[in-house]
């Protein structure tokens, strides 16, 4: 549910009905809503306006009577007219046609609803990858502008790679998780997303097969997808990613790249030991397979640090290695850098310019401070006590309402407790069931479409009472769906 | 030439063709050069490092004498081995050919020289579609952060279609040039650039093709193509676009779009009178042919504004409207909008949310800053003067030393002169050679392929000394270039 574009107001001699019949008619007359666009339900008119549907009905009404809109039963109601066609002659483009023939794939539909709902003020959500606005410093970003920083701000166009001085600074901070590399193979992108789709459109053929933990994240999004590729998602065992595996696999799926979060895994919240990591740097060393490696949540370590990234035992060019601000200062910066062999930072860089001429120079501005000044140290030390505390409010809660329900490991950093559900149930269904209930959930099932039994749940966001209510209110709509 | 990684240190007891070696050995051993990747020509090398070529000579024998480096004739020197090769028995990818098989057309190698050659310090930058950072109000951006707004700053993710105090400041603003939408049917983008991206691969089928003015700016970007669409140039007249022509083209064509700059046109700086859009709309409608306007110069109007928007007289959702910060406040900000039809609009915000999960919300606070508090008002009347300025003075160099060698008009507003030159020449021949000279051109090929008569000089950028200094050498160099 978005934010309307507008509310009726209630202290206008104008009634109700007549102002949403002016507001309707005006969107139709603008060509907002097209001739034959079909225009949302009574029920979320109604919401949406917060009045009674009988008034949206009524308003409905009359602009039907003035030949503006006509419903078709079973069907819905479309926008028949907008007195402009009659005189021009001339009629809308056929948009439906033109939004389903695009070439990229809509997102799942459970993502869509996934997105809308989030801005629901009304929801608790006990899913979301992303951290609490309470935990983000607002306040110290605006305060970076005021100072005299060792950084220039400038509103030009960076270099086809990102500012140089932010690359510098993730230099350094790299350094420190045993990773080197210098600013010429780092290239700085909006955020992680947009990392692998220009791995997916500057790497890969059509077609090519993409490894992947199964479940995993990547399923979840369409980028490799949407590019033609197809996806594969390799086993997990209690390790992680079963290595063994590869080299048979490897053969007979033509894999092109392997996909892994090796660190706080998303969703399972499962850490690679180190010696895993090492079998298979030396098994995709020898299949000349190369890594991508999803970092994104390696900072937010609880009682230690993760194993090195597998970046940090890359000596050949293997791993192109993922990071980001996103997960840690705040997704709203879009900041995050990609690192690899220097002619594949080139190459990347080339398509980078030629979707969005680079990443916004007031997140690269701050990102380079916040990293440079120590202010980022200082505020991952904290962010991981507040962190840890919501983890152990979520595990608690879990104790007390979930045992015979689901059973589930601790995770040692990151945003998530892979739930695994005593019984099967349909994904689909609980995932609706929850949002009835004001409850917002990323069911399994599209992190592995076959899976029927696991939730993600995720303690970086909802307050300790909001979980509570939220996860109690859960294991009763479980609770329900097993029974039957 | 980007900034090279590093420097040798000239204050060192250690020779500089030591600490080369040592330099280079590292990218080897790192893996950001794999085996079997080109290294940059010696040349290349030592200007980037600032020694004699001798210095690099002597580096790289020590390389190839420890089996690091090898050459062969002809084909330039390649990473041969890293040691680590050796001991794992492993290899890296073979990322060559992962670069080569991406999806993705690369950018023309001339757009990826301009690009590329903009950060040169010493060049003098005739072709650039930027303004001059003096021109871009650096501090005044960083004081916005220290006041207390109406605007709220949020680190979190926004809403699909953009912050919502944001696309309500568009809206007001887009009312004054009569443009009435509301922020449903508006989308933020990360620039123009991207909503082409989105456009591409959200609205338009594989094979179709998209109608633009010829010459048009979109011919020099790849991102229709890489999409897998087709371009076609229809004619300009003394009025811009032929509109007598589309209706026999479109039928001939399958057009599924045309793409228009209507007010200070890229790169001719033609602006379409108001009859010629009225024309051009109605023939649009019959045709049921969307329009794609570009109206990103619009606030730049000298003497007086442009026409309204085709937007404005748009009643039926035929025209995508699109509009940017890029070349007013700064083109660091990446903040565009779209306007259109709200289905259209909800399509494109699911694929940006696929693409890059929105754009950065320091931009948006800042933008709808700008916007809301009238300081974009003021700022805009500025730069009028200033970028005004720059024009006459532009003229009046061209008419002391181009009377003879080229036509032109005088543009009302916006960036561009479109230099015809009397003789054609080979625009690439030139554009080199202009290059060797300090000298950055857009030539007019790369928007019109089979162009070799004009150049697009844009004023924004070089200040009077620098145009007047690189507008004699370039016209000598055409002189030079036309008498053979």
């Amino acid at each position: 549910m978005h934010q309307p574009d507008w509310k009726p107001n209630r202290s206008s001699q104008n009634p109700l009905h007549l102002q949403i019949y002016e507001y309707l008619k005006q969107k139709i007359l603008n060509g907002e809503w097209t001739v034959g666009a079909k225009i949302p339900p009574q029920r979320i008119l109604a919401q949406q306006l917060n009045v009674n549907r009988s008034t949206v009905v009524t308003a409905l009404e009359d602009l039907a009577a003035d030949g503006f809109i006509s419903s078709k039963v079973g069907y819905g109601t479309f926008v028949a007219n907008n007195t402009w066609s009659i005189i021009s002659s001339g009629a809308a483009p056929d948009w439906k046609t033109y939004v389903e023939s695009g070439v990229h794939e809509s997102n799942q539909s459970i993502i869509q609803e996934i997105n809308r709902s989030e801005f629901r003020p009304d929801i608790i959500r006990l899913g979301t990858g992303e951290l609490s606005p309470k935990f983000l410093p607002t306040e110290k970003m605006k305060g970076i502008f005021q100072q005299n920083t060792a950084q220039e701000l400038s509103l030009s166009y960076t270099e086809p790679k990102g500012s140089y001085s932010l690359r510098t600074a993730i230099c350094d901070y790299l350094k420190r998780k045993g990773i080197e590399t210098s600013p010429s193979s780092v290239l700085i992108v909006s955020g992680g997303l947009q990392a692998l789709q220009l791995i997916s459109l500057g790497l890969l053929q059509k077609g090519s097969v993409v490894f992947h933990e199964s479940p995993s994240y990547v399923t979840s999004i369409h980028v490799f997808q949407s590019a033609g590729m197809n996806l594969f998602g390799v086993p997990m065992g209690e390790e992680g990613l079963k290595t063994e595996l590869l080299p048979k696999i490897k053969r007979q799926h033509h894999a092109a790249l392997l996909y892994t979060i090796p660190s706080f895994h998303n969703p399972t919240g499962h850490t690679m030991p180190e010696q895993r990591r090492k079998e298979l740097l030396q098994v995709c060393s020898h299949e000349r397979l190369p890594i991508l490696e999803d970092d994104v949540y390696g900072d937010l370590w609880f009682e230690e640090p993760p194993p090195e990234p597998l970046k940090a035992n890359d000596r050949q060019g293997l791993v192109l290695y993922m990071g980001s601000l996103s997960k840690t200062l705040g997704p709203g910066l879009r900041i995050g850098w990609l690192v690899g062999p220097e002619q594949v930072i080139d190459r990347l860089a080339d398509i980078k310019m030629q979707t969005d001429y680079g990443s916004s120079t007031l997140s690269q501005f701050a990102a380079a401070h916040w990293l440079q000044s120590g202010l980022y140290d200082e505020h991952i030390f904290q962010l991981r006590k507040k962190l840890m505390f919501q983890r152990d409010t979520a595990l608690q809660i879990l104790e007390k309402y979930y045992r015979g329900i689901a059973t589930w490991k601790t995770p040692a950093g990151g945003f998530y407790i892979w739930l695994k559900l005593q019984e099967a149930i349909s994904m689909d269904k609980l995932f609706k069931r929850a949002l009835k209930a004001g409850i917002l959930i990323n069911p399994g099932n599209i992190y592995d479409h076959k899976d029927s039994s696991h939730i993600r749940i995720s303690y970086s966001y909802a307050e300790p009472a909001q979980l509570e209510k939220g996860l109690i209110r859960l294991a009763e709509i479980i609770g329900e769906m097993s029974s039957r």
